[in-house]
């Protein structure tokens, strides 16, 4: 290292040190941690308290103000259907989260099993996950709460690395499971290709016995473009593999209408329902049907779904635009960072340099921009290269995003020169 | 025994076997099974869906379309509280079901303790739970589920024998629950006495560690009279008796708005809620909270809720007075059944002699009037005196009760003297 370098480092931290100052005395709050719907998008569902005017029946004839119904109204796993892209015979409609559902299917599975009390994980001594990261923290907390322990696989454009997937799956016979959310994925954005869909159709002929994807299609419809990209169909490609019992889709209308308000969805094999109803009948009488039919008269086919869903496009692509100028403007070309551009769901992962992303967030809090803590993405909550960020835009507006991202990228070349020139020292 | 007396059975048998005949030729398609609101009930409620009026935002500010809010909005935390006769502040608000809640109670204390790890129930081997019988089946298929053994202890017209419960726990500390209908039981109709709420509240005294009642209120604003009998708070017995966290209260509004499309509730301590959020927050990121305003626009205060329960008790008071008047006039002043007169609830509990309750069930279904199966209100579905049969008359019209009546006396009548015909052999 050149002393001229090292100068020069100094003076780029000084004018950064001197921006961010700036910054600091603008006493700004603004949160761009969670993926959830603004109020502008909450709005455009507001015709569903009242839609029902009066008629509370469903098309089979069932009265949805009074009990049963375990799996749903026929035009509920309809509308799951339209939105997972699978039959309407393969859907049960749950409660009012794919959380929860996702919850109880895992623990169905490793407590009373999917397909008998023989098949329950916990008979099987120590289980584990594949978790490709970085990922959604959600998905990490349920294994955490079942004693599932979680090993990692690192994620890429196309999708979970598979090489490292099929090769740990192949090297033990304790991983019974796998999260994937496979568009627009949690927090990277990306979609999975078709040759990754592909192979993890197949992992159910070399993983051991009882084996089970958990495939959450969160976005499967959150477009934010026209021509978007196209996930193949999972269920397709486990037909042909002979694998259908190896995958569990979930979906929900929580980033289509009410946020927590919604309906949720579980789509599997007749066997998977058949495990997961018998252990659902003994917690429940039935889920909220009166909730179903307004969802139902709502978004009644899979065009009036695609039209509802370009109005959430045209409000949130904006503010994905303003994140991705900010990033491109301020790190295209350096090694500062690496990043997807995504063309859905609800965030973009941002990879600092190792060991920067944990003082890019404490910088950016301070300077009240607040962004998910560092590590979140990871299991355990521990990025062991301290590298990932995720930045949630939809909540705030326009403006507030483009001014929270002229923090984001100080507080990221700040963090980074401040790196280098201790590492001089 | 005499001849004559013989001779007589033999006359009454052919009497009734001739009714039943007369009934078998009418082909009547009648249920008095489940403890469903009628679509006259329902019907109250219908005021539900629109009530918002494009406002979805609590009293609080809480934009209710949003995720967010584990146990609930305060103000539908204080519905709960006029429900159950508790303080908001002790109120969890949960989905749509309470049956939902109390299995994730239960599984909670089983699998990861309400307290902290060390607490849970799998650590203790083999769990038992106390069940006053008769009792309600979809308790039983919880313990059953999560491998709980049941341990039966007999209902009396003032609650559970308490003699017997703590006899139970005094002599095994692998009991760790019981359950409790407390108002209106399910199915015997009782009300607890003042001195069994004391002596319950009491348990948490000499039970073993970790020891938890489930206290489901199922019923508690459902009376069918003016006067009905008050329940004592099981919340301050338990906070004179410092046995607080000894017990965990159920309720919701399935049978006050839409059945399986209202809002649930847990009241507890706070330690308990605690204990409870912990592992619930793995499961749910909160509940539905848009239905939740709904409801407490509805049911705004106590009065409201009052005023409401009334009209439901105008459509079933005629239903259960054509149940007791048919008892009365069949069965006062004979050993042929025991029935208690509730007088509030969704049930009435017949007990025939020993061993006639299947044939009356079966004679009953041949003649086109479906009963609850005969041991449904037993653990494991296997009463042992085979005695105690269901009545649940809130569906069927006032002339269809009346109608099924008739059959279920003609029933329990041609079943107990065809047995005593029997011994004669």
């Amino acid at each position: 290292m050149q002393p001229d370098q090292a100068t020069q480092l100094r003076q780029l931290e000084s004018q950064l040190a001197a921006e961010y100052q700036t910054i600091l005395s603008k006493k700004l709050n603004l949160d761009l941690t969670r993926g959830k719907p603004s109020s502008d998008q909450l709005d455009l569902s507001d015709a569903l308290d009242g839609i029902l005017k009066g008629n509370y029946i469903a098309a089979d004839g069932t009265d949805t103000r009074n009990y049963g119904g375990l799996d749903g109204l026929p035009e509920a796993k309809q509308l799951g259907a339209n939105i997972m892209g699978v039959d309407a015979a393969n859907v049960l409609v749950g409660g009012s989260s794919s959380l929860t559902l996702m919850f109880q299917v895992a623990s169905t599975a490793y407590l009373f099993g999917l397909k008998d009390a023989a098949s329950a994980w916990k008979n099987e001594g120590e289980v584990k996950f594949l978790c490709p990261v970085p990922g959604y923290d959600r998905h990490f907390t349920i294994c955490e709460q079942l004693g599932i322990k979680m090993v990692t696989v690192p994620m890429t454009s196309t999708g979970p690395d598979m090489d490292a997937v099929e090769a740990a799956i192949k090297a033990d016979s304790s991983i019974k499971g796998m999260w994937c959310v496979p568009k627009y994925s949690n927090p990277t954005g990306v979609v999975y290709s078709d040759e990754t869909v592909e192979r993890i159709a197949k992992l159910g002929k070399i993983a051991s016995a009882n084996f089970r994807v958990f495939w959450d299609n969160a976005y499967s419809v959150h477009d934010l473009v026209d021509n978007a990209p196209q996930l193949a169909s999972i269920l397709e490609a486990t037909r042909r593999n002979g694998t259908e019992d190896s995958v569990l889709q979930f979906a929900s209308t929580s980033k289509i209408t009410q946020a927590g308000a919604g309906v949720a969805f579980v789509a599997a094999s007749a066997a998977n329902l058949a495990g997961f109803k018998k252990a659902l009948g003994a917690q429940t009488i039935g889920p909220d049907k009166v909730n179903q039919i307004r969802h139902t008269r709502f978004l009644p086919d899979r065009s009036a779904l695609m039209a509802h869903m370009k109005k959430h496009a045209e409000l949130l692509n904006p503010r994905f635009e303003a994140v991705l100028e900010a990033l491109a403007g301020a790190f295209e070309g350096t090694d500062l960072g690496a990043w997807e551009k995504p063309v859905g769901g609800y965030f973009v992962s941002f990879d600092t340099r190792k060991g920067c992303a944990k003082e890019t967030v404490r910088l950016a809090a301070e300077a009240g921009v607040k962004l998910t803590p560092a590590g979140a993405t990871y299991p355990y909550g521990k990025d062991p290269e301290d590298r990932n960020i995720r930045i949630a835009p939809s909540v705030p507006t326009v403006p507030e995003v483009v001014e929270a991202m002229k923090v984001f990228v100080t507080c990221v070349k700040l963090a980074s020169v401040r790196q280098e020139i201790a590492a001089l020292a």
